[in-house]
């Protein structure tokens, strides 16, 4: 996750969905060569014990940003397709969007209209359909929209949308005593109904941006509900601060795809122990999509260029694997 | 943990202390009676496999405030110690403390002279000993003191000063399968480099309060700055919202002792399923202390009055424990 900050915003609820099916053991869809070897023998070197390397376990943390490292993030965030559904479903109660920008554009589906808005307009519409219900309510609707929506290209839920290779890395990454965890800069309510069922990371293991919840009560029910308001951004530097604040221990293990990973990048491979740092390279344009330096969605460029001289692994994705996502044959 | 919410600013860092004792198997130090078979009785209920009350293991999360609830707050909180032993070790470095209120009353040992500060001159306090440093530089102060500095009745280490029953109580948990989390006013930074030591609960599962850091480099070397900003409070209203954040799903348990901990025993016992509430009533003057309506710290009172209505276990310490600390013999 890079730019368009403001398109991650947005918080979290639990999941209905079809399972995807389990990836298999071992690192099956990665082709052999330096990136595979290059995993297999940090994990290694860190859980030999006795030596010079070993990591004892409870510090085997490693965090894994989500848009663009284990879910596809074109042909935009799948938070703003989510947005973009629910204000369409939600237009029929409101009749004054259709004479308020940027609700206009996007119930016209002029997206050129709607990016006219600027930063202050994503914050609306993201606002719009993310506050004014309570946490439960939340947490339903983004179940149900999972449980309905198909991406665009692939025709197939959003959860399937993943990345098999990645899948398979936080597999063997728990099987070897790590403890997994997403940040990301998406909202931390979008991500926490379907990460378990996805990914097995549960709730309390992704970390993302948050918007203010306030406790009050309906009749005598305590609810929590969900307010119009930023609490935290979990981007660009705001990521180190979000493991530190939510994990509170340096991690060992670091995969993104983007600048706004850069500095999450730089926090953990700056640990005293051995750590490792990997970058997702969108470079298949057939299965994928092939994007870097000029993307506005994921843009790398800063993160890349110093990717040898940190010795960060860059993950070639059409060289490195041999399946993208799980509903290839 | 209640009132002074401004001494509940303080976030966290790791320890280096000696290991207290490890409390022995099952609920030795409960005397037979109510509260320890309802304990039993609840986790019974939920364990029991094709039972009406099963709770998924994923779902058993288990939340306890820290101060009065799982250590002492008394004669204040230990963190208000540290703030009182921080200061003076700082003086030498700051003259000017020696004409600025609060400081000066502090370092004259006038505490009513601080308490006429009011909340503003406690916040002050409060910054200049959390703030202004990098994260690994206040973890490392925080483990120094409590290596060192000792509580003023018990001529003991702080860590030390933790409930032997709820020690066991955690334990219990785990080994039931529970996921056990800290829900508490106190600084997060002040109590993840003990948590793991004196509870079994690793640094992830500390939830607090929190001043604002800052990702910053120090030549090319990465830090989180400490920043004299308050972030979040953690405290009777807040405590429902960082559970929400924090773990991001409902707790089927929690234990309090205070009013601050009232919104988070109605958020936790109002879920669909089983819960369970209970309650630290500190009525032990000669072990520990005894208050709860009219106390300044820890005050019991609105919480106390709704238990019977909520079905909140009330623990009655001078009764219902026979032990209290692992070092009484």
């Amino acid at each position: 996750m890079g730019v368009a900050a403001s398109f991650a915003l947005m918080l979290a609820a639990p999941a209905l969905v079809v399972a995807a099916d389990a990836p298999p053991a071992g690192l099956p869809s990665w082709n052999d060569g330096l990136a595979k070897s290059a995993i297999i023998d940090f994990v290694t070197r860190v859980t030999t014990e006795g030596g010079p390397d070993y990591v004892t376990e409870v510090d085997r943390i490693a965090v894994f940003d989500n848009d663009g490292t284990l879910w596809t993030e074109q042909p935009m965030y799948f938070q703003g397709m989510f947005i973009n559904d629910r204000i369409k479903a939600m237009a029929p109660d409101h009749p004054e969007w259709k004479d308020k920008e940027p609700f206009a554009s996007l119930l016209k589906g002029d997206m050129a209209g709607v990016a006219a808005a600027g930063e202050k307009g994503l914050v609306e519409l993201a606002m719009a359909t993310h506050a004014g219900m309570t946490t439960d309510e939340f947490t339903k609707i983004v179940k149900d929209w999972f449980a309905t929506a198909k991406h665009p290209r692939f025709d197939r839920p959003y959860n399937e949308i993943t990345y098999l290779p990645m899948r398979e890395v936080l597999d063997y990454l728990r099987e070897n005593g790590f403890k997994t965890y997403i940040v990301s800069g998406g909202g931390i309510e979008f991500m926490r109904p379907m990460t378990e069922q996805m990914y097995g990371i549960p709730p309390e293991q992704v970390v993302g941006s948050t918007i203010t919840t306030k406790y009050e009560l309906q009749g005598d029910t305590p609810v929590l509900m969900r307010e119009p308001k930023v609490d935290f951004i979990d981007d660009g530097p705001g990521k180190p601060v979000g493991i530190n604040k939510f994990i509170g221990r340096r991690p060992i293990f670091v995969a993104g795809n983007s600048d706004g990973d850069y500095e999450m990048l730089r926090w953990v491979t700056s640990g005293a122990g051995p750590s490792f740092g990997m970058i997702v390279h969108h470079t298949d344009g057939e299965r994928e999509w092939a994007y870097d330096r000029q993307s506005h969605v994921g843009k790398l460029d800063k993160a890349m260029n110093e990717a040898e001289q940190r010795k960060w692994l860059l993950i070639d994705m059409k060289a490195d694997w041999n399946r993208i996502y799980a509903f290839e044959k």
